[in-house]
């Protein structure tokens, strides 16, 4: 993996009418956008989901792709009707839509010819000359043209092929974050958190963000920064803060 | 609640770091599309996640204020720093951003005056004229601008106050649904089932969506309308297909 110089960013597209209607939880934007950041240093800044739509992936991919360094796809590269990503973004980038002969022959030797019906060859269906992202679970690949990668909506499948798209990408610099869970409410620390945002605006990204645990009520501080230094700085400092405020911590 | 003759739809605008980093779990899209669609009949059709940043946050409010009927947007409405919802909403549709009168009341009288520090009076700003959206919870209300209703992030909260919004609403067309879980593959079905979402293309929307449970692997067909006789006609042409090709029931 190539190392950027400079910030690397990447949006994600959810794409299927499920995740839209609120059957179906989406739990992949959470896992691409940590593996994305932990893994690659790549940052994650816009999120879409949309339906299962073509005019409304396509000139959602060409939005995204001008806007940002990667877009990750979810959703939509099975084998039944409503599955349109592939053709879709052919048609975003005007190249053909038409047998991977790679992905014809995975999914050939997977199901074995006799049981290779339309609905499977259609999984090998995609935009002329991209690259496959291999699937070690189901043998239907994803695959990659331009910046934009496309992955299936089932999370377990999706989280066996991440791995394989790591040779598309070029490394940015990791986030890491430190966070103190206190006994307290945001309101109660909001002034002293904010000054020391203030003070460390250009390196660290403080979130604070209120929750409910065993029934008592308490706050996270997040702070986020692709500085360990500058973090072990901040946190410190809110340290220091919270021990002058007499606030108890969450454990 | 008046009734719309036509369809009403909806976007969701989820603002947070927190969410796009994926350290927090997004559960607030499926409640909301959920409650939508089955309470008051309007349809989710765009999602965004974006960060806590104001031009971006006032980008995304003009262009799905624009776009749909309605924006329902989570999170930053708190007492932090990083809180920018109120006043990027009063940027968005050029009003002032000022303490609102009946927040003010409800805050100062929740926390009492001694404890009515400068974040939680935070809490009261909002875009001027605006319309309250109570919270029966922890105090602090949503508001309403013109077509943009304004949520928190917490779950829980947001749960407790959404019923409050409804006020504000146009009701439009319940889309119900019919699921059918099936032991077999996606590939295995995706030709009859194409052919039948051809002949009931204008009124239904069918789904597949594969799920893996107790080790065995399964389909689900989702028949979605807003017609419950077509929805009907429709599911018994599905199960005739599925009792042809002997496919078991999955339970």
């Amino acid at each position: 993996m190539k190392k950027a110089k400079k910030k690397v960013n990447a949006a994600i597209l959810v794409i299927g009418n499920e995740i839209l209607s609120g059957r179906t939880q989406d739990l992949n934007v959470s896992f691409i956008s940590n593996w994305l950041n932990f893994k690659c240093g790549i940052k994650v800044e816009e999120v879409r989901i949309v339906p299962d739509i073509e005019k409304i992936i396509v000139s959602n991919v060409l939005n995204l792709s001008k806007r940002f360094n990667y877009v990750f796809t979810t959703g939509g590269i099975g084998p039944t009707h409503d599955d349109i990503t592939a053709k879709s973004i052919s048609k975003a980038f005007k190249v053909k839509y038409e047998y991977h002969k790679e992905a014809y022959k995975i999914l050939e030797n997977y199901y074995g010819s006799a049981h290779f019906n339309l609905g499977r060859k259609k999984m090998a269906k995609m935009p002329a000359r991209c690259s496959l992202i291999l699937n070690p679970s189901s043998a239907a690949p994803g695959f990659k043209i331009k910046n934009v990668l496309c992955l299936p909506g089932v999370p377990s499948i999706l989280k066996s092929m991440i791995e394989n798209s790591k040779k598309f990408l070029i490394k940015g610099s990791i986030t890491f974050s430190e966070t103190i869970n206190l006994y307290t409410v945001e309101s109660n620390i909001a002034f002293e958190i904010q000054k020391i945002q203030k003070k460390f605006l250009k390196f660290i990204d403080i979130g604070s963000y209120p929750f409910f645990r065993l029934g008592k009520i308490g706050v996270s501080i997040v702070l986020r920064s692709t500085s360990k230094t500058k973090l072990k700085l901040c946190l410190l400092e809110v340290k220091r803060m919270i021990k002058k405020k007499k606030i108890i911590f969450f454990k």
